[in-house]
């Protein structure tokens, strides 16, 4: 297999995604071969290697390489990278399975893994079946991934104490996005709990916090990463949500009508339903949740949420989290490019049409 | 939490069993007031809480414990307990998402997990999607149990070495579970193969080797404990398959019809499969994988299985298996108690109703 070595020149944030795509890739081949050999089924590593292949942002590994940088991480970077692909690597479990509880049809322009399966065999509930199953091997080999990185016991020790946090908070958020729409429509706070835990610290604190620990890290930087995580990764989800409503399905790689159809309760339609009209409220209550939800349709909520000034107010709390995060960093004593980095990382999560 | 401690007679099976549900039943509960704290879902642990208390022959626990003895073991054992109990924490994990792949109503006499949320809302896809997010929390919650058991750092990394492999197995072999039923009926060697990689490797020799990382075991032992664990985890799932068709659901807890409707290709099926003629195969293929069967259907199979000898020749493989495991156990110069324990077992494991 291949190492990547990583230098100076990590904080190209190009570079790491191309590193990590490669130990991708290589464990997959790795994986692919060793079934070949004992007659198990090669398309469990075949068909995680293409979802992996199809795109992503590789988010939570550049946070997770710069996080190392900004305390102070620095030489060879390959224990790193691979930690990075393995929380890729775990990223892909979460999808996989949110794909399925999602019913969505497809993602990074590829069809879901669900959908791809029951399509080759004719056969919806053999295709739910083996995504449960390629998504947990996902996560078995996320391990494999991390225990065969070559860290000293102690910083294994720590990783993995941050590793089950982060895992035990995604699950959690997962839980709680799957229990809202039970709640009313109208709560905004349970809408930002999900957010928080499924996104502002799986996504951006806790990879911050890996690299950290493989630094060994003081314990005042986590605190310091947190404080510029938390808000950037709430406006993250924020964008998420504008653009599962507001989105072209040529950039995001998802269909519009999606998060409409499965009734998600998402912080803009909390704030459109607190303030709209009886008329607007009929209007939201009616079409959302429904699968049969059109075009016409999405375009009547997108009226309601613009009517009703709730997409205004997100874009609003977007900024102010945007803003947050940015001050926060610069009080996070860390090497210039690193800050340049997670600068830059910020500005993309944010402003992003993707 | 309370913390028992592993003394001589801890080969007495029922005591482990009371200290392991011990160290499930304190993990779930502080694992519950910690979701209380922060307004989290209680249902996760407390979900898991009643699966785990609702029965289970805790085989992988003991298994684990007795690799230790067997490995020479002794003194303190509440890092082997926490271990042990972790490893039924994995197996939740499996059953949880096995129950909702099978479609299977009952587990343990009880509802299965997907059927308990679907009823509770009355919402099938809820149920489903939530017992995938309770089986990945169980998954996350076995490795915390694993890495807060106090082991030193050297003893974890040949401890996740082999936790690594053996839920590469599992989900391996679930995965061909899945799988054979699109080949050939009487094809008993891809039926053979899912029983080694689901069960022998799984159920048996995997937990065995987990005890024996514990006591620093020579690499020696692995192989002799092996030549124990395999034949034993096939006579005791081709055990299972007996009482998936022939055993008395109130003794169970599982449906009877529920491998059959399933249509699962078990090594029984495939020997009738080969020795049947025309009209008992046509009997088969209509039968088997419809999930109208009834009970004079199912009564109807098991003529055709007793018929072709399938059944008699299945126990005599679960005879000549069992009559392995004993031959290779006197060659591991194991402790007498250990191996008195370790014949038990296999005893219980073969003869067994439920």
């Amino acid at each position: 297999m291949t190492s990547p070595s990583l230098k100076a020149e990590s904080t190209d944030l190009a570079a790491v995604q191309a590193q990590v795509d490669l130990v991708l890739h290589d464990f997959l081949d790795t994986k692919r071969r060793g079934a070949e050999d004992r007659s198990l089924p090669l398309d469990v590593a075949a068909t995680l290697n293409d979802f992996l292949t199809a795109g992503g942002k590789r988010l939570r590994p550049l946070l997770c390489v710069l996080g190392w940088h900004a305390a102070g991480g620095h030489g060879d970077g390959t224990a790193v990278v691979r930690t990075a692909a393995a929380l890729e690597m775990f990223h892909a479990f979460c999808l996989i399975h949110d794909d399925l509880m999602d019913n969505s049809a497809t993602r990074r322009g590829q069809p879901t893994v669900h959908r791809l399966v029951a399509n080759r065999y004719g056969h919806d509930h053999l295709g739910a079946s083996a995504a449960i199953l390629i998504g947990d091997m996902a996560l078995a080999w996320s391990d494999e991934l991390l225990h065969s990185a070559g860290h000293p016991p102690h910083r294994l020790a720590g990783l993995r104490r941050v590793i089950d946090v982060m895992r035990q908070e995604v699950i959690y958020g997962q839980y709680l996005d799957l229990m809202t729409p039970l709640g009313p429509l109208t709560d905004h706070e349970a809408a930002l709990q999900v957010i928080r835990y499924k996104t502002a610290k799986y996504t951006c604190e806790r990879p911050l916090h890996c690299g950290a620990t493989l630094a060994d890290s003081e314990a005042d930087l986590y605190t310091e990463l947190s404080r510029y995580a938390l808000p950037l990764g709430e406006a993250f989800q924020l964008r998420d949500d504008l653009l599962g409503v507001y989105g072209h399905p040529e950039a995001t790689g998802k269909p519009v009508l999606d998060d409409l159809r499965e009734g998600k309760h998402t912080v803009v339609l909390a704030l459109a339903a607190q303030r709209a009209d009886p008329a607007q409220r009929k209007l939201l209550d009616t079409l959302l949740g429904t699968p049969e939800l059109d075009h016409d349709g999405a375009a009547r909520v997108r009226a309601v949420l613009d009517a009703t000034g709730a997409r205004a107010t997100v874009e609003d709390m977007i900024a102010t989290r945007y803003a947050q995060a940015l001050t926060a960093l610069d009080a996070v004593p860390c090497p210039p490019p690193a800050t340049a980095a997670l600068r830059h990382i910020a500005a993309r999560a944010v402003e992003r049409t993707s």
